[in-house]
């Protein structure tokens, strides 16, 4: 069984795991305001790209209904979104929410609706964004266990599952639901330093789902490749762009390249909220540099602690979608889910 | 300046830094018995492939002074020679001392000596390789300093310096002499996991030295070496094969490989001792599986944990030695210098 990583309390507040705790302990923690959620996904309690844009969305819904009804005011709305947008800057999942929440309060305000009418649509927003994300993660597994092969070895790197998401993951969710349709499978997770998501929290709710899996460091990516025996490697993605190079978590991109050297097929698998159509390519991601401190270094010695990279799209085997398997050449492939989608609307 | 991370007590018994301390405490330790140097090894207190060698011999000599003198016997020496060379199976530069402390004992029981005499040779032995590591690492040096461009950015991973050693290092040594020629540089220590050589003691050494470092994830190698502005990356090495193979720490590989596809040179640095012409390739190399715990893994999770790989010669652009500058193709360079070593010997 997958995890249930993140849900509304009886009074509308946000409940989550946090994730910084795991796997020692399973402790869920209450968010009710901004200022409460912000902190959690700063400190990485909440993490994973998807799942970021939900909490984010629905720390919002939570947080409006303690607003008094005349403080409620577009500018309000507008203020607590450039917070929650800024928290992080890598993935675009959060920008992609917090958009869809800043057009849901212009329509409301709009139509002239004020207090508890703007708390409810912003509350209903915030659970679409759930529901679709959810969604998304249960088509991006169809689409991907389709790649796994009966008795597959498949690497993986950092986090990209039901923690990582508001449903059962992205790269995970392949695996899930490749376990569903009765593949056996082992899984190699990268240890991905420096907060050890692979080794704390894939391993963790891997194992939970009945899925064996062996840790290893970042740095055997190499050697487990050389030694054979891997079918594919899979990642997520914290922001895609329009020629289909992806930033991911720090140790993605090396994992590419050593996986085109062994001539191992590595796909990245995120929903379309991933994608940002606004960049050409992935010179533009601006990458966070994170604190030192996460990488305890010996007194004195200066620290570069980026949290992602950004892998070319010429490593990129395909990219597993909710909208279907992209294939290169990507600035191609990715703008037609797009429009398929816009004309869908129409 | 340096550290001297090895030495004789007054008492000659064996005096070291326990490397499993830093770089929080330095804790100096002493090993009177093969008993107490072995636990050294296995833990690491005592680690590198060049440092490993010379303990071992001192620890031995330290050793044979607590035995009975009849009970100093030829047996005693190689039942205790073959324990201290089981000690690690990886590093080659173990069975090269224990080859040279086997053939002391040997040439001295042939001459009938007993108790003291057998005692004072082996201790002089141990000494002589002593004081040729710290010779090879001088020279590995003076070589290498020679690849080090002014303001240079050097990337390296684990720890080739003078705690690795009985000198002054070797990756290490040629950054070293680079900086008494008035060259500065700047280096970027992988933290290498699982056991953080690079991130508590590169870092440490260095510093301790005056050269500038930053601490980086294993997982970040890519990300630098895409980002630009890195002139090489250097590393040690625990057994090199006669086809030029390289095993060295676990994501040598994975760095020589990513080295490669950004055009930076990947240079190894080792003494003869380090040499194990007895095998062709690196297929040949035991590879040493250390304890899961190493990982602190999520529970139920299985761990791979290998403490070395095997980095192919294709991928070195050069092998600096105490002998000089070995360049491909090295199943050519290599044989040549330890042809010259006999012939210099006849």
């Amino acid at each position: 069984m997958t995890i249930q990583q993140i849900s509304w309390t009886p009074e509308n507040t946000v409940r989550y795991l946090d994730q910084t705790q795991l796997p020692g302990e399973e402790v869920y923690r209450e968010a009710a305001t901004v200022d409460d959620m912000i902190v959690a996904i700063q400190t990485l309690q909440v993490r994973g790209a998807p799942l970021i844009g939900v909490a984010a969305a629905m720390g919002l819904a939570a947080a409006a209904q303690t607003v008094d009804h005349r403080e409620l005011t577009p500018a309000w709305v507008e203020s607590q979104i450039e917070r929650l947008g800024a928290a992080r800057p890598t993935a675009v999942n959060l920008m992609w929410a917090m958009s869809r929440m800043r057009d849901t309060a212009a329509r409301m305000f709009g139509e002239g609706k004020v207090g508890k009418g703007i708390v409810a649509e912003l509350r209903q927003e915030a659970q679409a964004i759930w529901d679709e994300d959810r969604a998304m993660c249960r088509s991006i597994g169809e689409v991907g266990a389709g790649l796994i092969p009966e008795r597959a070895t498949v690497l993986t790197i950092c986090n990209a599952g039901a923690l990582a998401t508001g449903g059962i993951g992205t790269a995970l969710a392949a695996l899930y639901v490749a376990a569903e349709r009765g593949k056996n499978m082992e899984v190699l997770s990268c240890e991905t330093r420096p907060l050890r998501q692979g080794a704390r929290l894939t391993a963790w709710e891997l194992l939970h789902a009945g899925i064996p899996v062996t840790s290893i460091v970042d740095g055997a990516v190499g050697a487990v490749m050389a030694r054979g025996g891997i079918d594919l490697a899979i990642s997520g993605a914290d922001r895609i762009a329009t020629n289909g190079d992806v930033a991911n978590k720090i140790g993605t991109y090396g994992l590419a390249v050593l996986a085109r050297a062994h001539g191992i097929p590595f796909y990245v698998a995120a929903p379309r909220s991933t994608f940002d159509l606004s960049i050409e390519s992935g010179e533009e991601i601006p990458i966070e540099e994170r604190g030192p401190e996460e990488l305890d270094p010996a007194p004195g010695a200066r620290v570069h602690n980026p949290a992602f990279d950004v892998t070319p799209a010429e490593y990129v085997s395909a990219i597993v979608t909710d909208a279907g398997l992209l294939q290169p050449p990507y600035s191609e492939s990715i703008p037609r889910i797009f429009q398929r989608e816009e004309s869908n609307v129409d």
